[in-house]
């Protein structure tokens, strides 16, 4: 029922997601007689399910106030069916404070992870890495970026098959005067680690350069460098559109050089890199971009996929408990 | 004396800056062999007044330690030569916490000011937007994010010649609910300024979109920020040019489309936007990027010319008065 365009996307992303995974079973769950009225007359029942929802989250909830009062809600349900494992992931576009806040207190963390953190991996011309957090967790203190350098590292363990990942900490510059105090204390906490491979501070501009497969960083920070990111990457796009209709002869260019823009265009297009995780969660809970559209949705529902195949919090788990020992 | 290269840079683009500027003298200060040995034997010593300092400000050395410790720095001595009004600008490519630390002990913050700020001008296809804080300072509270406020506000009516610039404060949301506790109390501490034309919250992707002048956010966010762009722009500039490397045709059509890339290519340069400016201080003071090339390290002069021609600090503190009555 979340996002900024409603539940439609949602539908929309659902009814193409189950003919892309043959064996996805989807359970949409909101107003009832709205997503009734937004699937197609022969949609397979076999394959949806609808469950009535007769709440849901508000984008401006507060989390305190969700918790407390949105209990009957879509977002509340679906993780509560996440809990019961009559679904092995949550796929929402819905307020992110409420998420987190509805997700630890339902699913729980596992023990020795104080909150959960949103990461997505973030593409870059060489390699790749994943950010964490991306919003989830505006104030951190240096056990919790600790804690986040664990769980990005395990992740990425998983889902890349990388034994090691090089865990880097996002900081002003790479000298150990620099940064505030929560950072340093997470940074000399990182070097204590034995089961880290932590390869100290990077700023802002390295996330692009394949020096870290983790980066580590507060909610506040890497949500404003995610959008700044996207800013730029449409910024740009827009820019090269532009120059290329300058005059008659690079109209003919521009029209020429079509597919090599457009294979550019679609490296950057934010709908193919939708859907971010909370990680430290006991269950698979994939928050999709409120902009995203019924394309990007489905990016969403596909990394739920993934997870649930992979046994993601499960494989996590069982290696926090190693790490902790 | 500073930056990643050294002081050839400062000098080579100090040879540059007063062809452009008929009416600039510069006092370079520093290692005077080394300066000199860095000098055509021919060069206007009219124009370029050699200063010797005995010392100078590493990199890495701490703020306090450089407050303390590097009195004879050329740092430490530019900044007595403004305020001693023997220079208008002080330009520097040297650690930047020192700057921040000497800049405020030697030339001092106007009442009503309690630190001053790195700000810049960040390019962008509409409009331009002036951001600041970029990391002078990682810990604001909501009174300093205050004050950064009037200062940007006050910079851009100065030098964009703007009646109520459009104050935005950058936030991981739209919604009142979010951010952190001092980025809230900075936000209704704006609302309630008469002085300052505050448009609210504003996300990192909007720092592009032409919806304010100013944006203002904590040095550490900032740094991080603007950082995460340069990266982006740095491996979109990349991933163009390996497109149109991918076979003879392209090879061909990006022969053709040169003039349109370059274009586009020499508007992201880093070194065309180069020097940023500490606000908030009785004197201009200009910091260059510490990789900044000849090419850039001018960019940051060039800034310093166009504030002395302005009298930033002065009509700035001017204006505080107003506001603060």
């Amino acid at each position: 029922m979340g996002g900024d365009h409603g539940p439609s996307v949602a539908v929309e992303a659902v009814l193409a997601s189950i003919k892309r995974h043959a064996d996805l079973k989807v359970l949409l769950v909101g107003e009832r007689k709205e997503l009734l009225s937004l699937l197609p007359p022969d949609y397979p029942s076999d394959r949806i399910t609808l469950v009535d929802a007769p709440d849901y989250v508000r984008m401006d909830d507060k989390p305190s106030f969700a918790l407390r009062h949105r209990t009957q809600s879509s977002m509340a349900i679906s993780l509560q069916i996440v809990r019961e494992a009559r679904a092995q992931a949550c796929v929402s576009a819905g307020n992110t404070g409420a998420l987190m806040a509805l997700g630890r207190s339902i699913l729980k963390t596992p023990s020795g992870i104080d909150r959960p953190a949103i990461i997505r991996r973030i593409p870059s011309t060489r390699g790749r890495c994943y950010v964490l957090d991306l919003g989830a967790n505006v104030d951190c203190t240096a056990e919790h970026l600790f804690q986040f350098a664990i769980l990005g590292s395990l992740m990425v363990e998983v889902v890349e098959q990388k034994k090691y990942p090089r865990v880097a900490l996002v900081n002003v510059g790479k000298e150990d005067i620099k940064g505030s105090e929560q950072v340093r204390l997470a940074s000399h906490m990182l070097e204590a680690s034995p089961a880290l491979n932590y390869v100290g501070y990077i700023e802002g501009d390295e996330i692009f350069k394949d020096v870290a497969d983790v980066v580590v960083c507060d909610g506040f920070v890497g949500n404003v460098a995610l959008k700044t990111a996207e800013g730029v990457i449409a910024m740009l796009s827009g820019l090269i559109g532009d120059a290329f209709k300058r005059s008659l002869y690079t109209r003919i260019l521009g029209f020429l050089a079509r597919p090599v823009l457009r294979r550019f265009q679609n490296l950057l297009d934010p709908s193919t890199h939708n859907g971010a995780i909370f990680v430290g969660l006991n269950g698979i809970v994939v928050k999709s971009h409120g902009a995203a559209t019924a394309k990007g949705f489905a990016r969403a529902i596909d990394q739920g996929v993934r997870s649930a195949r992979l046994g993601l919090p499960e494989r996590i788990n069982a290696r926090l408990d190693d790490l902790y020992l």
